[in-house]
């Protein structure tokens, strides 16, 4: 593991064996484990206990996952996309993948469902690895722009760009939403520095942000979520760039809880906030985020406990908390659009508002 | 243990055995553990690797150490203000604690400079627990005037507060600033519920005010710092209330970093943002927090690291991130005064503002 971009992907389909792989992000960055799911159950539990996730990649494990059911049952189409959309509620592209099967596969005889199922979700992973390398050079062609900017007004020549969560090519297909421009422009060699929010309860920016970049040797800084305001208060933030769970039809971005928190700080500083997203998270179905989009809630031991190594190398398992404390968690938060810079998508950068979308809409 | 108020102090000094005694708060909520100090250096000690903790008791730490330093060499108060003044940069209680004590010092013949200092720290001890409980009593009203409000719109009979850090008696002479109106207002069977952001990196939110709470059976439910926007959007805040480490002389409040975003995401709901300080957290010498206070850069383990109870209820600290990842670790930012309500003081409520803050100085 040397280079992101092509090179790297964290789920795929083993030919030899005729089954699907996966990184474990729940064992990362300590322990790098590769799992074999090769059951409807295995894919289901995969998406809930978080062995695979970020929007994209829980559409496309659960389009394996299809394949998998189909494989040993070819007759349970419809019961497979029930038990796979029931997984996690926030991320629409769980439901996007599956539409987009149960649509095509309903026309295929039965026989056939399996491979067709197999064919349909590579394409999907091999998609969403194209639209996210794209989202990485429109991103690209955007750092340069805030640097050359930032240069001009007589700044060090290095982009500090603030993410949130993970959305790298663990997360997706390939490349990443919002790491992918960070990942183009490194190997473009412009000088780029990410502030790595290590995103409580679960930690993806300590554990799976912050060894991504490692791995490709990007440099970066571990920061807690209670960090950022700060640093951008004290010009130490050029610009944030995070992705999307589900994005609705007047831009508002639903993604990973604290996401809200940073728009309001880059807002008030006056620091652009894009989001980076294939246009497959969006949900032309809704409008108010706030309003409609379901806001997952999760065990109450992700905030009452903390998951790391001890000094003897054993992952342990600790609590932070007085036992029996209450604890309540929500996984998203819904940024307004009145906040965000632009979309970062495949097709170019637009406007997180009613038209920019409808622009999106016209290239689909 | 079991109520707060005028029983609960983590600090006092012990005539029997002519000592200081001090609640160890690093080893809470999983070790009730009292320590005792005796010297300059365990004084010291025990600020910088913050077994004390919290503007008002660091001054009140500070002021008894240095009566211990006379007591063992009469000759040493400014060795020992100088000493204490660098224990930690950003609360200006220190500053204040130790000029207080200076000043009053040295016109006192050096055989009776101990004694007079262990009155004078004994004084402004029950002095900081007076003005905390003096600033529970006007937050009280100012709580129950929210309540009513909401419960005229139709809204619960329950006042839900959000708060971070730790502003509770475990931070002061007794009482604490932002909880002491939640405490009054529990004990005048007013219905009240606490937020409680978890307050990373040192997690004072989930060690010691969940603990506290619990002592007092105050309702509280645990989250994490990213989730407070997502509650204010969705109406589950009634009002936030935070302590201060230092308050300018526009109304600028520096305090446990994260504290910003809050009051962003307070300010972009419309939800009240108090401040509750004792007097003695002003400093009227700064009139711009974010350009002029000093805010104190921390360990980088405690961003990597986690400490916490194992199952075999062996404290533990776990690694969270990769080996050798960089690390950013500011304690404090600062909230200007544009996105505070009012601050609470021992003296009332003031707006944060020039002419609040002269009003408070003409109390003073």
């Amino acid at each position: 593991v040397s280079k992101a971009g092509d090179d790297m992907r964290t789920l795929w389909y083993d030919d030899s064996i005729q089954k699907l792989k996966i990184i474990d992000q729940t064992r990362l960055p300590h322990d790098f484990r590769i799992l074999v799911v090769d059951t409807l159950e295995q894919a289901c539990e995969a998406i809930v206990h978080m062995r695979v996730r970020g929007a994209p990649l829980i559409g496309i494990t659960a389009a394996f996952g299809v394949h998998l059911a189909l494989k040993n049952d070819p007759g349970a189409l419809s019961q497979a996309c029930a038990a796979l959309a029931k997984t996690r509620p926030t991320a629409v592209n769980l439901q996007w993948a599956l539409s987009r099967l149960a649509d095509g596969l309903v026309s295929v005889p039965e026989p056939q469902r399996a491979s067709a199922a197999l064919e349909m979700a590579s394409t999907m992973l091999a998609e969403d690895a194209a639209a996210c390398s794209a989202i990485g050079e429109v991103g690209l062609a955007l750092l340069q722009k805030i640097l050359s900017a930032k240069v001009e007004r007589g700044g060090e020549p290095v982009i500090n760009v603030l993410t949130h969560c993970n959305a790298g090519w663990l997360a997706t297909g390939g490349w990443g939403t919002a790491l992918a421009p960070i990942y183009k422009a490194h190997q473009a060699g412009v000088s780029v520095h990410v502030w790595v929010d290590e995103t409580r309860p679960r930690n993806q920016g300590a554990s799976l942000t912050a060894w991504e970049l490692a791995q490709s040797g990007v440099p970066h800084t571990l920061i807690v979520d209670n960090a950022g305001g700060h640093l951008m208060q004290h010009g130490m933030v050029d610009v944030c760039l995070v992705g999307s769970d589900r994005t609705t039809a007047k831009g508002d971005v639903c993604n990973k809880i604290g996401t809200y928190l940073k728009a309001l700080a880059a807002f008030d500083n006056q620091i652009p906030f894009y989001v980076a997203l294939p246009t497959s998270t969006i949900d032309f179905e809704l409008n108010n985020g706030v309003r409609e989009i379901p806001i997952e809630e999760r065990a109450a031991d992700e905030v009452s406990h903390v998951s790391g190594l001890d000094d003897a190398g054993v992952l342990r398992k600790v609590a932070v908390a007085p036992p029996g404390t209450r604890v309540s968690n929500f996984g998203f938060d819904v940024t307004p659009a009145r906040l965000v810079s632009g979309l970062i998508t495949e097709k170019g950068v637009f406007p997180a508002t009613t038209q920019g979308l409808l622009d999106i809409k016209s290239w689909l």
